[in-house]
């Protein structure tokens, strides 16, 4: 299979200034320290023997940005073409652990082309959505950040990306996942993704969709990354509740982002519409959400960033509402190194008619990140 | 255990220069878009309910190359000696999905010296016949080629790997990889490989011999990557009616190969036999395979592949029969990236004696492939 | 998340000289090729079925150092204030395989900043007491070292580590480990752990404590890593007949460590007492452990090394003993490659009141270390 062949012929084409210029090794290590609170509370909740309090002191991994390490490489072909690839893992800086155990590389892992007609990218990326959804994100689009939203797939296996040159201000994406799950009797889900965006001086704004169809997760987004079982299973509980993700079911987004730059402030808003649909079942899952936010600049190194952020979830009667609201201070110490503080406060609310359910998640953050 | 000091005193020890000139980052990224059909047919296929007819569109990783990272350096010892070392870890570009879970470096990792006295390395890498064996595959030796030929264990954990000086077009290789299964009642299991090779102008012939003891399995080579569910259960439905791979087996391979350069063509040619033998069975599997193939080149950057192969097996009775033919075009766009677009179409058929079961494979691929 | 945008930015803000100083990419392959005697022996062995002796022939990774590949940094933030990282992954150069396959990086995984004050460290590191349990160990505090002692935990996840200053010889560093595992019923472990140490011409000494609660477990240290199924399964018999770890117990460590370098030989020598606490168990187990061992420079580039240690445990009475005697010599090919050859000999002698079972190891080897 010619495999040390093959890597002894690259390495001999190229010499000794190969490894400099064709590849490089790039990460970031983000960890903070700080406290999390849950607390689940309600009647049914006890029922259910989940009630209670916990708070405990933790060291995680990715307070602002998650962690990650890896290889990125451009190679110009002539005419304006390049030839690109990019493969990052994600890992927790507090334990080393992998992201995902079964990748090599869990956040991208993808080989294309650029020039005047764009982008293209054929592997594991972000989907087209995925580009602006966190772009206007409040709180620095970090793990405080108060978008206490549906979960949706964020990256797409065996995906096919296209991005458009920008052309005045103008960008957008169109991307496809291909599921690759086809059996006898089930037909190959799929992740449909496209976003347009229009910039100019202060001021941007965008639009994405996004069509999940058959592996459609309902997650519980902003629980990602908080290491409280307590918590975690009271919000589980309550998901179930609500709504099992079910083969065969197609899930759409449609967020429109913006955000305008006062020079004092930069707001920050979205609003993002989620309908999952099962099949054999009449009525939808319905998700209306909202965020809004500012970064203001208190030097020229230091940021303070507030938001605020609701979830509703309806079906024919209202589910729950998920409120969140955070603030964070950045200061950067370098480039590449900032130290920041924040908090965050979520609180899921069951509606009367589907259970007495409530949980509160409370984050006290310090933290540093350093980009390499 | 000085973990982080002794990394300390590698980086103090040799200064800024360090990472540029002791250790290359390399790797490919390699993937194909296409379509993959699989059909089984026959009466024993449709008794087995393993009969129909599936295509599926795909993004898939490794079309030429398998998509790989890895690291690797040499260190001038005086006196013509050198210490190398290769760490290289296979993934899927589609996915990122590591090759072998369990392993941070799944295709090399070994360390070793050389010199006047040829290479010796220590660790993990393929086996002295794996060396040749790939070396005159038609249809670039990639996925698409047509060499329908039985597995065989092509890398080797805990092997002791001796390549002799190139000596005037003469170059061979010797490979053993201890088993280290060792038990009360079981020996430890090996890989015993060696090959020899001469070159001579456009000339080439070599011979490689493999003996596999205890963990000896029956693959189905061409296979190998192709994700289609249906196919892959019909011929291991195949397989298991020919002869399940038992503890204690041994394995033999014998290669023969050879090349041509006409300059309008370069002719390749390969034959190869299986012999394996159970404990307490009197017959061996037996099979004969062989495959040829044609690399024209069309222009100093486009070259086309064409090959057949075949791979017959027999027991006491003929057990099945599998042949394969593939075309290919590869177009450099730079020394380090090329387009290609390909087929390959596999037949396996039972013998009648055996089951009437007929498992047909189409692949047509787009793809592209970086080496950086 | 704008996972992409994020890489992307980095690279741009950097520019081509990025990778090259702001990541060092290093590592260890370490590989030896040796003979591993198991044998175990006495009355109770036999009636448990588990007597017998085993020589295997092995290949195996990490005879001085545990091979490992890494990533490291550092970037000056101004006024002495540097922020450091170090991401390190532990594999076995044999096989390939991961140290500890759901870690990215199983060995390193910390960010952290270092200036006057000395050096804090985030995320996954060795435990202060780490820093000096192995640093005067003998032969070379390698796998083939006679220090026959209770295991311990080494590297702590979820870690905030701090060093001090060197002051004119005087060292020290704490380190906290939170255990994160908060439940209803238990209280989340931890690892606490200090050292302090002197240095002064051919003079040091070091003291070091660690105190670890709840995941606290009883290992036999000087197995790891050899790869005889026979003997640990015969360890792992005594060791279930000595005390199974408990949830909730304490394990406290401390550990008096020296060296003097004569110039003709460096002398080290260290003892270490370890007592572990079970919960509603009156009587501790103890361990008192030493070990002593010499360097012996034979040339500019070639060492010899001895040494012998001994580790006894008792509960109301003795249990078991284990002790120890090894050597090896080192010869320095270069500053990053060397060849190694040496044998270890460890015996593990339960105590007549306790059980009759004897298990002895042999491990004769050599080896091949290279720096990168």
């Amino acid at each position: 299979m010619k495999k040390s062949l093959v890597a002894l012929a690259v390495l001999a084409a190229s010499g000794a200034a190969f490894a400099q210029s064709n590849v490089t090794v790039y990460g970031i290590a983000d960890v903070w320290f700080g406290s999390v609170k849950g607390e689940i509370s309600g009647a049914d909740a006890e029922a259910l023997e989940i009630a209670g309090s916990a708070r405990q002191t933790v060291l995680e991994s990715g307070g602002v940005n998650s962690s990650r390490w890896g290889l990125m490489g451009s190679e110009d072909l002539g005419g304006g073409l390049k030839a690109n690839f990019n493969l990052e893992q994600g890992f927790s800086v507090d334990t080393g652990a992998a992201a995902d155990t079964s990748k090599a590389f869990s956040k991208q892992a993808w080989v294309g082309v650029s020039g005047g007609f764009g982008e293209a990218k054929l592997g594991l990326t972000g989907t087209a959505y995925d580009d602006i959804r966190g772009l206007n994100n409040n709180t620095f689009d970090s793990a405080l950040a108060a978008v206490p939203w549906v979960d949706y797939i964020g990256t797409g296996s065996n995906q096919i990306y296209y991005a458009l040159p920008d052309m005045g201000g103008f960008a957008g994406a169109l991307s496809y996942a291909l599921g690759e799950g086809k059996d006898v009797n089930v037909s190959a889900g799929s992740v449909l993704s496209l976003n347009v965006q229009y910039a100019q001086g202060p001021f941007m704004v965008g639009f994405a969709h996004q069509k999940e169809k058959t592996d459609t997760k309902l997650g519980l987004g902003a629980l990602d990354g908080i290491n409280d079982l307590l918590i975690e299973i009271g919000a589980d509980t309550v998901a179930e509740d609500i709504r099992v993700a079910t083969a065969g079911s197609t899930a759409k987004y449609n967020l429109l982002t913006g955000s305008y730059d006062l020079g004092v402030a930069k707001l920050l808003a979205s609003y993002n519409t989620v309908k999952i649909t099962v099949p054999d079942i009449t009525d939808s899952l319905k998700a209306k959400e909202f965020q809004v936010g500012a970064d203001i600049p208190l030097s020229s190194a230091m940021t303070l960033a507030v938001g605020y952020g609701q979830s509703k979830w309806e079906e024919e009667i209202n589910i729950a509402k998920r409120t969140a609201f955070s603030a964070a201070v950045n200061y950067s110490m370098s480039k590449r190194t900032s130290v920041y503080a924040g908090f965050n406060n979520t609180k899921l609310d069951a509606d009367a008619d589907v259970a007495d359910i409530e949980v509160k998640t409370t984050i006290f953050a310090v933290g540093l990140n350093h980009k390499f």
